[in-house]
């Protein structure tokens, strides 16, 4: 075992990619900013019953454990920051009743890798809104998230949209029970038709909802599967308000590629509604994913209506663009202090100036561009001496 | 036990405060990018082993250890960042045999807090030079460090400097056991001269060592002390070397405060040389902190000269200016579709434009200014209507 060896699913970032990173951060955080999203930075590590906030066996596992030397307590480190953002609206901004837009951009730590080719660390960069439950804020968050996959660089987007709600309220009718319920959503996830058929059998089922149930997964399409929903589902209320808000995110974008799947159903435990998640052309998993998560808060004193989204902003690395620096300039130590003033005005410009302490020191490493004296001020030159 | 409730030593860092600490960040991070220093991300956690590279018992108790579960091997994760840079060098950018130039912004666990009022989760930013020895790297570094804590916004700068060397020398010459020499450093470290005295008494070292020994915790102070040093400390090359290095520092910064002190020795384990660190005037406590550690990337297959400074930038947020931005413009939500092209050339101008969903949507916080219809186009208005 080597003493420079990283364990598995774990990787330094190096130059290149970080600046491009640290780029993307920023224009991401800028982003939010102007469009009145506040940054808060939650701990990297709080008592994991803090963290833990829904029987979520995926998050639990994931969730790095460690006994608090102070306390005793047991102490998490955090899998995913959106529960932290919810306990900040609930608690310390709680003097606000109104609308809270937050943001963040954080590391988190992950015990298990999600899959084969997943980091142990994502950078999770997200934005919620607390406080406004109509569809109106689902489509400002929808529409920061499509920004905010712009700046990845991923090229063109799809828009994939669901509703947990559908499912939900068909199982509430049917009489499910809370078991039943989440064997069923478990088949829906992994788009098990036939079993589902055979399980709503299974159950005997009145046939109004077996029928719906065995309908769901075929809903899936673009615009159109709206108007077949509406016709082939159950005529309950929350199944047409679930239908009005997809309509009204649909009507929102009307140029986006939106691929509508009522059966779509991979989601974190808190969500409660509309789901949203960006797809690039080239991904087969989400780079963006969100939805609504009313009341996710009670468990902190305050139930709120909520949406929001995330996403790993590693995923982005190859697609985003290069850091668009010019080469740096070196300026020769025993010129230092008499060229001090112009090296200093051109950092002040964002020029990079490095101090060349001789050969042998800069490697294979030949400057592009160096500062030379002219006459009596200086001047910066390229690798054939010709001022540039 | 409350759900909000956070661990000791463990904080939020909500809007305010967490956009002056982004603008800092970012602002630190420009200013080591055109000094030349690459920005690396290291992993928050990576096996044990290759975080402890010394025997460095605080370091040790500071690190939060859980087992992997991949590997059944022992993770950390990283209470510093520097013996990861330290790691990238030797390894991963191996290629290059000249200067190594990184620097890095990450949060870092401790276990333990390091005193009554510290975080268990400082924002460790930092710079290193990898490859040259030469004391001129050092005062680059330096350089360096006040100018990123004139970033934090603490005001007039204490340099502070120190050289391990003449301790380690001196003990050297003495012969005394690596035991003694770590018991007299801790004498040292508290200050605690009378003990000084009286352990070397014990040892019975040769009079010219004993007088050394204790003479060292009485030279402190500024510039001349560097002359009295050389007057009254045995003549030995190391010493010499030191002192001189000491000196180039202080020609180096003519117009900066210093102060010296030769017992100063509150170092990490792999320090090897000289020491620096800035207080602010208020601050009892070293704002920035840095020194030489030659020879740690040995621990990863490359020993090389290396010298660097690393804060806390949480420690600066009270210091920190307030972000500068304009109030945020409110647009209702009614007017969005219309007024959409003047919304987006707002906020790629920079301004803030908030969606308001009507009243009992916003709190207690009145726009301070509105987007309103003008004519054909929208205008931005204050509270009083008045075009602004």
């Amino acid at each position: 075992m080597q003493s420079w060896q990283l364990p598995e699913h774990i990787a330094d970032i190096l130059p290149s990619s970080a600046c491009r990173l640290e780029s993307a951060r920023e224009r991401l955080l800028a982003l939010f900013r102007v469009h009145g999203y506040e940054l808060v930075y939650p701990p990297l590590m709080e008592y994991s019953h803090s963290l833990l906030t829904h029987i979520d066996a995926g998050l639990s596992l994931k969730t790095i454990r460690v006994v608090d030397q102070l306390s005793g307590r047991q102490l998490g480190v955090r899998a995913d920051i959106t529960p932290q953002v919810a306990r900040i609206d609930a608690h310390l901004l709680s003097a606000n009743n109104g609308i809270n837009r937050l943001c963040y951009a954080g590391s988190v730590l992950h015990a298990r890798p999600d899959g084969f080719l997943s980091t142990r660390e994502p950078l999770q960069v997200g934005a919620e809104l607390y406080g406004y439950a109509d569809v109106a804020a689902d489509i400002e968050l929808i529409d920061l998230m499509l920004k905010s996959v712009a700046v990845g660089g991923v090229g063109e987007i799809l828009l994939s949209l669901g509703h947990i709600g559908v499912f939900r309220t068909l199982a509430e009718a049917a009489g499910l029970t809370g078991e039943q319920a989440a064997q069923l959503l478990a088949l829906m996830q992994d788009k098990d038709t036939a079993a589902v058929t055979a399980q709503v059998r299974g159950w005997k089922l009145d046939s109004m909802w077996a029928k719906a149930f065995a309908l769901l997964p075929a809903l899936y399409g673009s615009r159109e599967v709206l108007a077949e929903a509406r016709a082939k589902l159950p005529d309950l209320f929350a199944v047409g308000k679930a239908l009005n808000e997809l309509q009204a995110v649909c009507d929102a974008f009307p140029r986006q590629v939106v691929h509508i799947d009522l059966s779509e159903l991979r989601v974190d435990n808190y969500h409660t509604g509309l789901l949203y998640a960006a797809y690039g052309r080239d991904n087969h998993e989400a780079v963006a994913r969100g939805g609504r998560y009313d009341g996710l808060g009670g468990y902190f004193g305050r139930a709120r209506p909520a949406t929001g989204f995330s996403f790993d902003l590693r995923t982005f690395i190859g697609h985003l663009p290069q850091c668009g620096q010019q080469p740096p300039i070196a300026v020769e130590a025993a010129d230092l202090q008499h060229a001090q003033e112009t090296v200093d005005r051109l950092r002040a410009e964002g020029q990079t100036v490095v101090i060349d302490y001789g050969s042998g020191h800069n490697g294979g490493r030949k400057a592009m561009r160096r500062l030379q004296r002219q006459g009596d001020g200086w001047q910066v030159v390229g690798a054939e001496n010709e001022v540039i």
